[in-house]
């Protein structure tokens, strides 16, 4: 896997840069012979899945347990719940056929979202009385999407190699609110993780989930000004418990229907996170995510070069013991190339440069993925470490906030819209209905994503509508990925 | 999820015994609606299966790479290899529809195992030169098997969902033979963290991988005598180097074939695990996989319930900053009710009961799983409670070698053979023809399960063969799953 990759394309051509980097960093190979949106995770990726998805799983496990559903659903079940089924049928795999030629007698579904696999089989078995509720389950699994749109690495996928879903059931519907307000602040803490901002906004009627009460989304702004959704929440309601009636036991000994929700992540986190924090000379990781955290790279002289080869090793011992992730180069290359190799492909928040000099001053060098070099005493090492990437990882949130408020800008004309949108987010008042919302969305090539905008930079004022004139409330619009 | 689920029948029974174990402590639904092999982990069973993975990931990651390779393997693929195709074929599902009722232009197969989604699209391109190699990927996924067999929850499957499989590349075909070593003593020492005995041995000729040199296996005698695979490593030669064009640059510019190997290891080893510990009450777990390893039942009097409570989540927060996995049982059930939930649900190693007289004689109360009671000093609770956990993983491996050292009887006759593949496995003489093994598998229904064998319990002495009289070498025979 040593190849000549070429340079990369800058930033400011992102789609150019995007794809280059998942090549050059060997995030994904693009290069598996099945037709667009089937791709193959190098180790390097996967470590960082690896890394992003632990942090997930951390949040969740606090009051979720996780489990697993089946892949394949059979056609009958799938078929059961009439708006769900408009929703996702035009993008189903169907399995036919098994050993050989043998047709099957139930045509199986390549699961979309694991809905029917869970609720009519399982839940209407597992829910029984009010002390079983709430169930708060979630899985980690690929699911399959027949797409027909334009395909991306990490984006837009025939097989989502790494989706999250959460299916929750409870006793009222106000429980179930609550717990998509749960799974949005959970998200929002799981970004924050990651250092990418998010807007949380509630999806039009039109573009809520097939089958919920309502879908609250969580958006990032890519660099090229285009959203991208990287989570959702669905209050379902008692929309799927009535088709597949899941119904408790009260404590009077009343039956009565449960209330749902799902809120589910793909990999377009790793998407977003590539994304926000890449540079035109690569990868740029923020340290809970990054494989490896550390790279040092000994600047040997042969003179002395016994004892630098020894002190970069104790360094090692002593970063790894605290519990970093940590490789040292000692490759026979120039620093330069050293420092080449873990910038672009490692995204490696942290070099540490340690020669004759540092050893004889009892310092090491760091430099981070940006720039900053600063010397940290050997004697009070791990502090002094700790405390270069915590303001390496607040550098990295400083930068991605100024980015995006830059992106998201009022408007409060169809002119002054476009302009906004030509950049990222457009903020505009809108009455909630549908003709200004497709009046909008024709004039001017965007989706409205939603209303009830949580975002520090989007202010929740009175206004009126940029297209009809009646009293409005802020909504935001951009070209969607 | 609280239903009453009756008594379990006894472990001599034990195929009840088994199916009903896996409902009543939780670790598989079998009511999902696809017919036979396809089910439903609870949240118990996955915490367990967590537990145990992370020990195998533990064990790979010193010198493995995980990585994702897509489940959709195209027809034409999957069709480049002859033999391994024939090994195969009957037993793969097919995609021929996408999107409705739209027909694939090439049928997809869901992966059985990824050798032909590994080799010819990716290590073909990979493997460029000397320095490439060795490339040590794994990969854990579900793999699908169209099953016209019997099937059986975590033993044999439709799904498969937890299949890890790694696959090697090596520049030599002895560096490919050490590597299938390494992965049979990797075997080993995973299942020797499950106190799980395995038996390794090559497998005959007819029963090797399809497309192998040769297989090495790992068995499970299971309580019924019956073997279980555990675990294979294959030798694969330049089988599939030279059918897909993997070849690299060696050191003086010439193109070489490259030596490949893979092995895997599915959920089976969860029915080990369950099948070789558990025990007429139920389930029975090592700490080492235990989702919780310490149950602390409060013993509680009313005079004295907040002193308990107290104690009992002091002690919860000492044994949690240790590292263990623990639950406090604050329920306001009997106490009685409460062992037999963390003894049958939980399999929990450990229980501790602390009351009043306790607390006044400054100990808590251990009883492990097996019901050996100690009392701790709660001011050296730690040392304590090590030791006790300690000593009962090794009262588990002690007594599941014994078990396994009467499972396993030398025959040297027809008769005696039967006679002791009746009660488990037969250490036989075998000449290594196929024409013997042929003639011993009919006369006793049994499998030859392999030669060369590796277990404490065979000796390897010469021999004459139990058929034809001539010069041979121990094999085991089994009946098998």
């Amino acid at each position: 896997m040593q190849e000549d990759k070429g340079a990369l394309p800058p930033k400011e051509t992102f789609s150019e840069w995007y794809n280059d980097i998942l090549w050059q960093a060997e995030i994904m190979d693009v290069r598996y012979p099945v037709k667009g949106g089937v791709y193959v995770w190098y180790p390097h990726g996967f470590a960082m899945r690896k890394a992003t998805y632990a942090i997930l799983r951390e949040l969740l496990d606090k009051d979720h347990d996780e489990t697993l559903f089946p892949m394949l659903i059979p056609e009958n079940e799938f078929m059961k719940e009439a708006e769900h089924i408009k929703g996702f049928e035009e993008e189903v795999y169907w399995v036919t056929h098994g050993g050989g030629t043998s047709e099957l007698d139930v045509p199986l579904a390549l699961r979309p979202t694991s809905e029917t696999a869970i609720y009519p089989p399982m839940y209407a078995l597992w829910v029984r009385s009010h002390a079983d509720l709430p169930i708060k389950l979630y899985q980690i699994v690929n699911t399959f999407r027949y797409e027909t749109k334009h395909t991306r690495p990490l984006i837009r996928l025939r097989e989502i190699t790494s989706f999250k879903e959460a299916h929750t059931v409870h006793a009222t519907w106000e429980e179930a609110e609550a717990q998509v307000n749960d799974a949005v602040d959970l998200y929002r803490t799981f970004y924050d993780r990651l250092c990418v901002p998010v807007i949380v906004s509630r999806r039009p009627e039109w573009d809520k989930f097939p089958g919920a009460d309502y879908t609250l989304a969580t958006d990032v702004v890519m660099p090229d000004g285009k959203t991208l959704q990287v989570g959702t929440a669905h209050h379902l309601g008692d929309h799927f418990s009535r088709t597949f009636d899941i119904t408790y036991e009260d404590a009077q000994g009343e039956q009565q229907l449960a209330y749902q929700t799902c809120y589910g992540i793909s990999e377009r986190c790793i998407a977003a996170l590539i994304s926000t924090h890449g540079d035109d000379k690569g990868l740029v990781l923020p340290p809970a995510v990054a494989p490896v955290q550390i790279a040092i790279v000994p600047i040997i002289i042969k003179k002395r070069e016994e004892e630098v080869r020894a002190a970069a090793e104790a360094l090692e011992t002593e970063l790894k013991e605290a519990g970093y992730r940590v490789k040292t180069d000692f490759r026979s290359l120039r620093p330069g190339a050293k420092y080449y190799h873990w910038e672009m492909r490692g995204g490696v928040p942290l070099r540490i440069e340690i020669g004759p000099r540092d050893i004889d001053n009892g310092v090491v060098m760091t430099v981070t993925r940006l720039g900053e070099k600063q010397t940290v005493a050997r004697d009070a090492l791990l502090p002094g470490i700790q405390a270069v990437m915590d303001a390496f990882t607040e550098t990295l949130k400083e930068r991605a906030e100024q980015k995006v408020q830059e992106q998201i800008v009022p408007a409060s004309s169809l002119d002054e819209a476009r302009e906004a949108a030509g950049k990222g987010v457009a903020v505009i008042p809108w009455c909630g209905c549908k003709e200004c919302a497709t009046a909008i969305e024709t004039a001017i090539d965007v989706s409205v994503l939603g209303t009830d905008v949580q975002s520090k930079y989007v202010a929740d004022t009175e206004g009126t509508c940029i297209i009809c004139g009646k009293p409005a409330r802020p909504a935001i619009i951009a070209r969607t990925y």
